[in-house]
C-alpha cells in the first residue's frame, strides 16, 4: 500500500450507540470518514458533526467511492437496507458490526464483505476507550481479513479473527456478562430506592465482583447464600420480596442455578458474605 | 480515651473468608488481635499466624479480657455458639458481621452488643483493600456506636450507621449485585468453555459494565436484545441454548424482567449491542 491505512475513505451507515462510538474511535485514530447515513436527521447530523463528515438521510445518496462501508444498524434494518446499500457500490468492502448475524447474510449481495464486531456495551452518553475493547473480524477473502485486522489494530490492542459460529457464542456470552449482570444492578437499585438507600453504596461491591474474575474463575469467585445453600438466609430474602413476584422468581431461579453449577463443577472453594 | 484505639484487644470468633479478610485488615491497621477461635484447627492456626495472635479450637478457652469480640461465623453457627461465647465475658463489646441477622439476636445475651458489617465479597485466595469497602455499624448504645464508628474509620473511608432493617435490604441488594452478577459471569464462562473460547475476552466488557454504573443509572446503562425487544436475536439465542434447559430458563426470565423494568421506568435511552 502506498498510502496510510487511515486514508481509507469510510462511510458509516447508521448513527446509533455502536455506530456513534465506533465512528468517533475511527475519527480519533485519524481515519477519514467521508459520510454518515441515518434515517433520522438529528442522529445523522450529530454524528457527522462529531467526525467532520457530510451526512445524508437518503440511502440512495450514499457515496459510491468509499473503500470501507461500516453498516451498524439494528439487525432487521440491516436485512431491509442491504439491497439499497450495495446497489452501485460493488467496489468497496462492506462490513456489518453485529455479534449475532452471520457473515453470509452479505454473500451474493456484494463482492467484498465481512464483519467488524467490537464486543462492548455502548451508550451515547458515555465515551469508551477502544484500546482495550476486543474486536472480532471476519471476511470472505484473506486480503480483506488482513485489511480489517490492520484497521482494527489501529483502534484496539485486542484484535481477533472469529468465525460467524464463534461470534454468535461470544455475543450470547456477552448478553450474560453484560446485559444480565447490569440487570442485576438494576434490580438492586430498585430495591434500594424503595427502601430509601442510595445505590452508590453498592459500587465498591460491583467493582470488586468484576475485579475478582481477573484473578479467580467465576466459579471460584462465587460467594453468597445460594452457594453455601444457606436455606435460612434464602428463605428470609424470599420473604422480603413477597410484594415483588418478579424479583422473587429471579432470586429463586438464580439461587438454584448457582447451587446446581457449583455441584456440577465442585470447584467452588469460596464462602459468601 | 487515654490509649490509642488500636490498643483495644480484639478476639476473633471464626476464621472463614470474612473473618480472615477482616482480621487481616485490623492487623494491617495496627490493631492488636489477641486470639482467634475456630472449630477447625487448620483455619484457626492459619489466621492466628497471619495476625500474630494465639488461637484456640475450644470455645470455653476464649479469653475474657478482650474489649471487642468480633463474631464472624455462619449464620446458624452464630445462634448455636452464642450462649458459650458470652458466658463469663459480659464486659467486652460483642459484634456480629452478618448482613442478614438483626442486632437483637444478641439482646439479653450480653450487655454490650452490636453489628459490624463490611459489605463486600470475600474469598480467602484474594486480599481486598478495605479502604473503599462500606462498613455499616449499629449497637445498643450511643457510646458503642461511636466506638464502632471510630474503629471502622481506621479500616475504611466509608463508614455508615445502619439499622438492622436497612442492613437486611443492603444484604439482599448485595446478593443481586454481587452473587447474581458473578453467576452471570459463571454461566458465560461455561458457554464459552463449551465452545472452546477463552473467558478472558469477556473481561473488558465486564469491567465496562461495572464502570458504567458509576456514571449512569443501571436503567440508563442497560443495553442488549431484551431492552430493544429484539425478538429475532432473542429467539436465536434461545435456540442456541436448546441443550441447556437451565440457561434457557435464565435467559428467558431475565429478558422478560429487563423489558418489564424498562417499561415501568421508561427511562432507558440506551441501545444494546
Amino acid at each position: 500500500m502506498d498510502t496510510f491505512i487511515q486514508d481509507t475513505p469510510i462511510v458509516f451507515i447508521g448513527a446509533g450507540n455502536l455506530a456513534t462510538n465506533l465512528a468517533k474511535a475511527f475519527y480519533r485514530s485519524g481515519f477519514r470518514i467521508i459520510q454518515v447515513y441515518s434515517r433520522t436527521q438529528a442522529s445523522a447530523a450529530a454524528l457527522a458533526g462529531a467526525v467532520e463528515a457530510t451526512y445524508t438521510t437518503e440511502i440512495s445518496e450514499v457515496r459510491d467511492d468509499a473503500a470501507l462501508y461500516v453498516v451498524s444498524v439494528k439487525d432487521d434494518a440491516l436485512i431491509e437496507l442491504l439491497p439499497d446499500i450495495v446497489r452501485g457500490r460493488k467496489r468497496g468492502l462492506l462490513v456489518h458490526t453485529a455479534g449475532s448475524i452471520p457473515m453470509n447474510i452479505l454473500k451474493d449481495k456484494t463482492e467484498r464483505y465481512g464483519v467488524f464486531y467490537p464486543m462492548q456495551t455502548f451508550s451515547k452518553q458515555r465515551e469508551v476507550d477502544f484500546k482495550s475493547i476486543p474486536i472480532f473480524v471476519e471476511s470472505n477473502s484473506a486480503e480483506d481479513t488482513c485489511l480489517l485486522r490492520a484497521v482494527a489494530s489501529i483502534l484496539s490492542e485486542k484484535v481477533y479473527e472469529a468465525t460467524s459460529e464463534q461470534r454468535r457464542y461470544l455475543h450470547l456470552a456477552a448478553v450474560f456478562t453484560c446485559n444480565f449482570a447490569n440487570h442485576m444492578y438494576a434490580l438492586a437499585a430498585e430495591l434500594l430506592n424503595k427502601h430509601n438507600l442510595p445505590f452508590e453504596v453498592m459500587l465498591p461491591l460491583i467493582d470488586e465482583t468484576a475485579e475478582k474474575v481477573h484473578q479467580l474463575t467465576p466459579a471460584q469467585a462465587q460467594t453468597g447464600p445460594a452457594i453455601r445453600f444457606d436455606r435460612n438466609v434464602m428463605d428470609k430474602h424470599l420473604d422480603m420480596l413477597f410484594d415483588e413476584p418478579r424479583f422473587k422468581e429471579v432470586y429463586k431461579l438464580l439461587s438454584e442455578s448457582i447451587y446446581e453449577l457449583a455441584n456440577k463443577n465442585s470447584s467452588a472453594n469460596s464462602t459468601t458474605k
